[in-house]
């Protein structure tokens, strides 16, 4: 029985299991659900996460959601090619720059997306927007920092830390090309200019094996 | 060469190393840091952690910070015995857990913390503190379900899980603790009532070998 995923089209969290399962070349059926249709907060869903949020992700009996335990299970279950490093030490800079992304990084990018792209806009105030985007450009900066060492987030391999930045990374730039946030995009685009290792390491992640599969049907519509 | 932890006395995130120190029984050189001195933020720290935050733990020449990835290192390193799961299926709750304890939980604590007991009280708007208290009480609830069929927060022996969330219900419940805060403490207290597992497992934690050494110093003081 394969595994079976449960995701929206849009979701950064969703979108790294995607990544993950092509990378381990994992089959699984996918199950496309329509957040306009509430189809995450379904009975069949709210049993599974009580929640209602997506991804999850279910291998036979087993049932687990939150992207970075999915990812972590899935390099658990299926170690090869592996995610969370392959020494201790290297395993200690994945988890550290994934906990950094999500404290420093994250919850900016989801402040900001919701602001300007969500089809419910929420208000946010100038200083909590200065905030943000101070907050994503020094993080910004510090992963561009590794990235001009190295080709991928943490050592010489696509760890589960390139899987939690980039769909988060995308979620950031399409938000940046909305017309209302055009000052704001002045101060990360061009990104080749502004921050050319991580432009380039956006083109590795988009040259991987599967990559195509991964990317939000919707966002491909418009 | 021993272990040494850098970490500040009433941080929740130096506390859950401390206790995973002491639960694994590795010998570690403590450099206690005194955050009114901004110790944390001298050159030496720096040069470890840009961010002058702690915990820091350096294990030879190796060095690691972010509360949640020392306790991955310290696991890899040194995995008996384990704290995060000993089958995928369980490393897969064991990190579902902490990631929704630090997603839907600890920044609601945070803000509270702050908002009652720094030597800088930070001010906090009424529809902020109402989120705030609504979000802990919720993911308290689920929390003393969970220990309400099992002595830890996740199987049948102590994880990461319980040292991720120990510390911060104690930041929480000393903060309940302070006069200005006596109107919010009737939404826990007495946890025993209230949360009679929670309140039977932190006697569980509170009863672990080298607990003690762990306490933050300065909260025996007053």
């Amino acid at each position: 029985m394969p595994i079976e995923l449960y995701w929206g089209s849009g979701s950064p969290y969703a979108w790294r299991v995607l990544l993950a399962l092509e990378y381990k070349r994992l089959p699984y059926t996918s199950h496309l659900l329509q957040f306009s249709k509430q189809e995450h907060k379904s009975p069949q869903m709210l049993a599974m996460n009580f929640r209602g949020r997506v991804p999850v992700l279910k291998d036979g009996d087993y049932v687990v959601f939150e992207s970075v335990a999915i990812l972590y299970y899935l390099d658990q279950k299926y170690p090869d090619p592996p995610l969370f490093g392959r020494t201790p030490e290297e395993a200690g800079v994945v988890m550290r720059v994934i906990c950094e992304y999500q404290a420093y990084a994250e919850p900016h990018v989801m402040k900001i997306a919701r602001a300007f792209f969500s089809t419910q806009p929420q208000p946010i105030r100038p200083d909590e927007l200065a905030e943000a985007v101070q907050g994503i450009a020094s993080e910004a900066r510090s992963i561009e920092g590794r990235l001009a060492h190295s080709d991928w987030v943490v050592g010489e391999t696509l760890t589960a830390a390139d899987l939690v930045i980039y769909p988060s990374l995308q979620l950031l730039l399409r938000t940046l090309k909305k017309q209302t946030a055009a000052e704001l995009s002045s101060r990360f685009l061009p990104l080749e200019v502004q921050y050319p290792a991580l432009s380039r390491w956006s083109a590795r992640m988009e040259a991987l094996p599967g990559y195509d599969k991964t990317y939000p049907p919707h966002w491909l519509e418009k």
